[in-house]
């Protein structure tokens, strides 16, 4: 099989080489693959910034945004030719609290693996294997979009954090605001917009793929500091997707009464900013307002996020996929492009 | 009547007045006041930082941490003689949402009233009336005790806030962290012993009364730095009592996977700081963290608080009382004193 590898914690490691052919275990299905998705963390992985290889390797095979097709299914509830996406993240084989209740994506002392991030090989081959219980069944007519099912998922969760937080009393929203237009970002629209919620949309650029996609979901887009979106839209929800400290930071400062603020990007340390402190504790507690982090996605968020593609329109999230890019591609596919919403790698190609 | 009355916005305006009895409306208990509490809020009011008159006035009767003895209770279900203490809020006529569902504690339009603090007269008089439905009875063992309850309907306010943020997914809270060793704080530590948690607070002050009501409830004390005191206890649950904008910070940085940084206390705006919030971000993310704030509470939350205060030790509650002054001392008791952790003014003497 042909496969992206790379070294953890080594920058400029990731290459393309062949590698044998991995053979399913009891209750693990053989698939092979479809496509790969390439995200924020894959690319801190190819930097040398994120990411650990199987116990007793150097290299790590990369990948945890998976489509495949079943080509052995032995003993399992699957059947040769079923579109399949793996859940990332694994249990140690001595689980937490959180972990032995199936709330992994909650693991409370870090000793969980992932698949293409941490200790366990990834999806970015034209072979692999996958856990019956861990593997996800696609609609059959979402085609190459099943490759959004990962970046579906830890939107799904974000939006149940949501939900349960807003649940610890009387709650009515009936407006979001999502800060950042990448698939995160927009997933977490298309979500709202199935809500039937007054969905806003905030990023950067002006023009392109971006503020049509997200026009077409029926949101409005904006291109305003996040001091101006608050205070214009008073959004009852805040999904921010972009990782950039200052936009949560503002965000914070001006949630509202009764607002949740959930943090799903990642910014790097260091990002060091002055911050009226007083105002933003005082105004948290006088308005009972809620931050939350909200990361990865156990196996309930899938199949809720296979329901999520699945209702979808299927031009529109084809859209999201603004780059498809043979194996061969993989350098170009990790520079993020300009207008940019989600890379994929073709493995059929 | 003998009243305390003050100018909201108006600093130096407090005053002792003799004020006309007032007549108790359908529905509203008579009430000799007992004590009333004086608090962080009551010090703003005076200093002409908060508050508002009721319509077509300049004074407002201060107080809001009630204890009073039914006089006239017609028609009600309370009797001459019943230990009483009054609900600090009122939904607006034209209620929002969650106010119109019992919730006027999370109120989202701003427009409720409240007793003693905004456009309602408070409990700092030797009569008073109340709405019987803004009445909770106290345990006629209680005493002079009972006017604690309003600081801890508070505190039990803040603790269903944080198990129903916990109750988000699977949860199982070992340690909490109090931060200040006022009222709020060690209420908040009397709960958490109640609940069987391993308890810590934290505190500036190294000796006196509030090292030793915290070991009196076998919690552990501390007097380190914040991130100091996060980085060695770990806790599941941090309670934030102090209202210092650094103390909040600092906990919010060092949250912990799952863990719930609660805000309780109101920091003066102007409070700047520089802080990493690219680390905070990335870290609240990664931990699945969640901060919120929470303020007042509702009708359930006073009743609670008088389960909590009857099932407390009576002598660890009369010592959180370290300062208890008569009427005429109104000006010492709204001074706060070193070392002091709740001073009560006398209505009988």
């Amino acid at each position: 099989m042909e496969a992206l590898t790379v070294v953890p914690g080594l920058r400029g490691s990731l290459r393309r080489e062949t590698l044998p052919d991995p053979a399913p275990g009891p209750g693990e299905l053989l698939v092979e693959g479809i496509a790969v998705g390439v995200c924020g963390t894959d690319r801190e992985i190819a930097e040398g910034r994120h990411g650990s290889a199987p116990k007793g390797r150097d290299r790590l095979v990369i990948g945890h945004e998976s489509l495949g097709r079943v080509v052995e299914a032995s003993g399992s509830a699957f059947r040769p030719g079923d579109l399949v996406a793996g859940v990332v993240r694994r249990p140690d084989p001595v689980p937490c609290g959180a972990c032995a209740h199936g709330w992994f994506d909650m693991c409370r002392n870090g000793l969980y693996s992932e698949r293409g991030i941490k200790q366990l090989d990834g999806f970015a081959a034209t072979l692999w294997t996958l856990e019956a219980d861990y593997a996800v069944r696609l609609d059959a007519g979402l085609s190459h979009l099943g490759v959004l099912l990962e970046p579906t998922s830890v939107v799904v969760k974000a939006w149940e954090q949501v939900d349960r937080v807003q649940a610890r009393s009387w709650s009515d929203p009936r407006s979001v605001l999502v800060t950042g237009a990448g698939p995160v970002g927009l997933l977490a629209a298309l979500i709202g917009a199935q809500r039937g919620l007054d969905v806003h949309v905030l990023d950067r650029v002006t023009e392109g793929a971006k503020p049509d996609l997200v026009r077409k979901l029926g949101g409005q887009y904006h291109s305003s500091s996040i001091d101006d979106a608050m205070e214009r839209i008073r959004p009852d929800v805040v999904i921010e997707a972009t990782g950039a400290a200052a936009v949560a930071m503002g965000a914070m400062a001006a949630i509202g009464p009764y607002g949740v603020l959930c943090l799903t990007g990642l910014s790097p340390v260091g990002r060091t900013l002055e911050i009226d402190a007083g105002q933003l504790n005082r105004t948290m507690v006088l308005d009972n307002a809620a931050v939350i982090g909200s990361v990865n996605a156990n196996r309930d968020h899938y199949l809720q996020a296979s329901a999520v593609l699945a209702a979808a329109d299927r031009d529109w999230l084809d859209r999201l996929i603004t780059r498809r890019l043979p194996l061969a591609d993989f350098r170009s596919a990790f520079e993020p492009g300009t207008d940019d919403v989600k890379t994929v790698l073709d493995l059929e190609r």
